[in-house]
């Protein structure tokens, strides 16, 4: 696959211009439509702004391992489809009455933002519950098929139209895009899962292992490092451990050698917590079967276990209900997140960025015309991270 | 099986005499020898009480279903062994030193307590979490080999000698003994498993299934009644389901009815909670894998599912990590209780003991020579306790 320019196809009915409308000179989103076509770039020449709608000017949005899941046809999305749904830009239009961020502060023209993946309604029976991620009304970035007034719905476009009702964090200029187009869903996903361990047990002092060492588990490391534990990582490929020192990791552990070789899980939690000191914590960052299987079997009594990742087999794991009852396990699922999850992801990439290496971690930049290129990489496994630039 | 008198047998060594000697007229134990024998009734005639150490004349003894697994042989258990855990009595002797209740009171002779079934060390890794239950130096009332020195051990005898350092709460004189006796075992457990769930998701105005409706589930039917909860119960007896509305259960459910149908779980819960109102709390108090299969696929987005007992057949229950994951739901074992627990389990039933019919649960009362007898009853399901009496 080779770099093509954007040749945009105008949307065939612009949305009318009216109160609130975003003036911009080129709208252009990347449109999937389908497993096995190429994206198509579409351009979107005006946007209707609803009260409290927000339009922003994306400046980098990075390849997540779902979008990559869907265009390989493992997930079913609806199509034609504007991916992407991590990104950082900057708000260049208002709808009526303007809109504030999550912790109260009114949004003002050319402040650079994050956004959640998803849309609560803030009325329905889950949002009262404080479950906005899985409001029953849910609209979800980079996952909804495209609509008229709701062109500009992902991540993989110059602009995004970000709806009234949506958690916005404001973010200083000086942080690097690649650093914070995670905060949106890597990054408060494992802020959300680091809380749900938290809930149940201390996290300072603990010995946490950290199953997968991608993205979602380089960030869980860092953060549960800065939470004051000592982080084992298991990962089976080399590189990646390594990569995981740089985040914080005390010991490393390759899942296909045995728990008390040199290199297996019980050395390094040994290596990690000192000698007789258990694991009280397992996050599984990787989606395996075997690491889930692992960690059941690892995390010591009154303990947590935090899954945030559909398992990519789609295989159950044999549940013994004594060992929860016996080892007083918890086993907690996590998806998504709530609004205070992504402040404090925002939060934690702008303070920790100069200890942990999360600009390195995007390893290829493209040309948002090259979207095609970049999920190809991505699912080659490049590394953390492929992003595609509008500015490029 | 028949009635019999108490003939004891005198423990060949006796107990030296010496600083804080329990003196008491004639102490009877009923020993297990194991699986197929008769109890035979040992006396006692001495126990040398260290510091800290209380000696008890025991009112009335409950069995649990744990003391009938174990006579049955589907349990391990050590002999020679004296069963019973669930118990209430009177201070008669009190080591050097005295002792305290959890609350920091002294304890002083003539008063009437309850007692963990669990003496943690307060030392060991384990308790200094806070998981005194897991203590790594454990004993356990009613669960030890009959050794010298401890020969009083468990709760089907005369007298018990509790341990310094086990967990004490006075109770009140007029509080039947039938209302008192479980406190240690199916109560506690009970509180908690409700503060487990608590831990996760509120409780006031949430429908909570409770599946089972024996001494455990009929407790927490009416513990979560009394912290807000829309509580629905599951029981296969009729007769269980019945007794399940006079502990508050707001409807009943037959597992063996489909859910939809009028008697199946999704009728009861719209019953409960009003149309629409999803169940966000599950209680397992059954040990049945077709019971935490139904939560599983019960328990709402956000929800908490508690686990209590093992389950009977020992059968894995296949966990699909992605119904986790997407419903946000949290899996908790919990197995016996901290201090709090037991402090919350008297007051609970102490305070709404006139609200639910607790001591109508112990439908048998039995010499304590007939505790061979007691069991056989309590196997056969005769109602949620059987208890023996040493004052008949």
């Amino acid at each position: 696959m080779t770099s093509r320019a954007v040749t945009p196809r105008v949307l065939e009915a612009p949305a009318r211009a009216g109160k609130g409308v975003g003036v911009f000179p080129s709208a252009t989103a990347m449109v999937w439509t389908g497993e096995g076509h190429a994206h198509e770039a579409v351009a979107v020449p005006g946007v209707r702004l609803s009260p409290g709608d927000v339009l922003v000017e994306i400046e980098l949005a990075t390849v997540c391992g779902s979008d990559v899941h869907t265009v390989l046809g493992h997930r079913s999305a609806p199509t034609p489809l504007i991916l992407g749904h991590e990104q950082v830009g900057r708000v260049i239009a208002l709808g009526q009455g303007g809109a504030k961020t999550t912790d109260g502060h009114r949004v003002s023209l050319g402040e650079r933002i994050v956004w959640s993946v998803s849309v609560p309604c803030g009325r329905c029976v889950r949002c009262r519950r404080g479950l906005g991620q899985k409001c029953v009304n849910l609209q979800r970035y980079g996952h909804e098929r495209m609509r008229r007034g709701w062109e500009l719905s992902g991540g993989f476009a110059t602009h995004a139209h970000v709806l009234a009702g949506t958690p916005m964090v404001a973010v200083p200029d000086d942080v690097p895009a690649t650093v914070l187009a995670p905060a949106s869903c890597a990054t408060a996903t494992v802020a959300a899962a680091i809380e749900a361990a938290a809930e149940i047990t201390v996290l300072d002092g603990a010995v946490v292992v950290v199953t997968g060492a991608g993205m979602l588990g380089l960030t869980a490391t860092a953060m549960a490092t800065e939470a004051g534990a000592h982080v084992v990582v298991t990962d089976p490929v080399d590189e990646r451990r390594e990569t995981a020192f740089e985040f914080g990791a005390e010991a490393v552990a390759d899942p296909r050698v045995a728990p008390d070789a040199p290199g297996g899980l019980a050395t390094a939690i040994t290596r990690a917590g000192g000698r007789g000191v258990a694991c009280t914590v397992g996050l599984d960052m990787s989606g395996s079967p075997a690491a889930v299987r692992t960690l059941l079997s690892t995390v010591d009594v009154g303990g947590v276990i935090v899954l945030v990742r559909s398992l990519t087999s789609g295989a159950d794991v044999p549940l013994d209900p004594d060992v929860l009852v016996r080892r007083l396990l918890t086993v907690r699922g996590v998806h998504d997140y709530a609004p205070r999850h992504l402040e404090q992801a925002a939060r934690f990439l702008v303070e920790a960025r100069s200890r942990y290496p999360f600009a390195e971690q995007v390893t290829r930049i493209l040309p948002l015309a090259d979207v095609d290129e970049a999920l190809a990489l991505a699912a080659s496994g490049v590394g953390p991270r492929v992003a595609v630039s509008p500015r490029m």
